[in-house]
């Protein structure tokens, strides 16, 4: 489907403003305008007012840098949470991801990014100062560095860990289990997985 | 992902309005969303007008029923359209595709469905009144029905041709042609789409 086919400016516009964002071709866009023009008004009013307002509204928390509607965010000022896990992870989107296996109930701290030379991204880009500060004041029992168990990933769980070995000799830092994922055939694991899930292999639990 | 499960209730807003969208689900919504938070203020809020603007001043053409910014679309309004030729489509999307072809240079009606009892959809529920009554005054050389070769198409082709023919005995009505599509496997058409491709075999054209 070409450019500009359309008599009208406005059906152009709106589907080039959808064709904008990933993953949406100018086909699916036109889907998804004609779905909006079947809907209400008001409906359709609410649909464009929401980003708007989260662009405008949105903040980060000033605690742990999650996306919040408030200075602090829910998850910081909840006194039922466990202030003295930190949880380090790369993104707001790991934020849900662990929130919803319901098995955390610490506190997160979002770096926003992972130490990556090749973007160009170095440990001034991320929030790592602010988390060495965080622990030297909150002097949490526990840091768990939960990012991506990629090259990036690995690479900056070593900065962190030696930034706060280097200011608190004491702390205990942990990462998340690498091993066999739930449900996967052994066959099909890459071996540096299954020679870690081996290494580092853990007591039978019944009910697990 | 279950619901609500974001500490921020307008990011929870964000997703759920994505995620109305149809084929888009609370995992797409959700990196849509933290898409839009990286883009500027200024795009964002161009990008949720686009979408309130099309629904509050979009217009449908007076005499086509297509989808247009002004009372006559552009199509209509173009002198040099062929307006002795009306082809008869089920929505503007077969407008669009039909465009795209740039082999049909007359008007189209935009019946804005087809005849489908299953789903309450009856002829009044449709443009087909006012298409009798275009071409009882337009008197166009020629009616195509550009319809989906389905059931209710066909339906809709039948109830559209009669009611032609029943003001205007002379009229000329045609449908496009069906048949083998192009790059299309012989072994793999269906049998009544090639049945029907060798009844209404065409003379060998050279260069087509």
């Amino acid at each position: 489907m070409n450019d500009s086919q359309f008599s009208s400016s406005l059906l152009e516009n709106a589907i080039s403003e959808f064709a904008k964002l990933p993953g949406i071709g100018r086909k699916s866009a036109l889907r998804l305008v004609l779905y909006l023009l079947r809907q209400s008004n008001e409906e359709v009013t609410n649909f464009g007012n929401a980003f708007i307002r989260l662009r405008n509204e949105i903040k980060y928390c000033k605690c742990c840098h999650n996306i919040s509607d408030t200075e602090v965010c829910a998850i910081c000022s909840n006194p039922k949470r466990d202030a003295k896990t930190i949880c380090v992870v790369e993104n707001i989107k790991d934020v849900l991801s662990i929130e919803n296996t319901q098995q955390f109930h610490g506190l997160y701290h979002v770096l926003g990014g992972v130490i990556s030379p090749m973007d160009g991204i170095g440990p001034s880009d991320l929030n790592i100062a602010n988390l060495v500060e965080r622990v030297g004041n909150e002097k949490p029992d526990e840091v768990i560095l939960a990012l991506s168990p990629t090259m990036e990933g690995d690479t900056t769980n070593f900065y962190i860990y030696k930034k706060l070995i280097a200011s608190d000799s004491t702390i205990k830092v942990t990462t998340i289990a690498r091993g066999i994922a739930i449900g996967d055939e052994l066959e099909y694991a890459d071996e540096i997985t299954l020679g870690r899930s081996i290494v580092n292999r853990t007591p039978y639990q019944e009910n697990v």
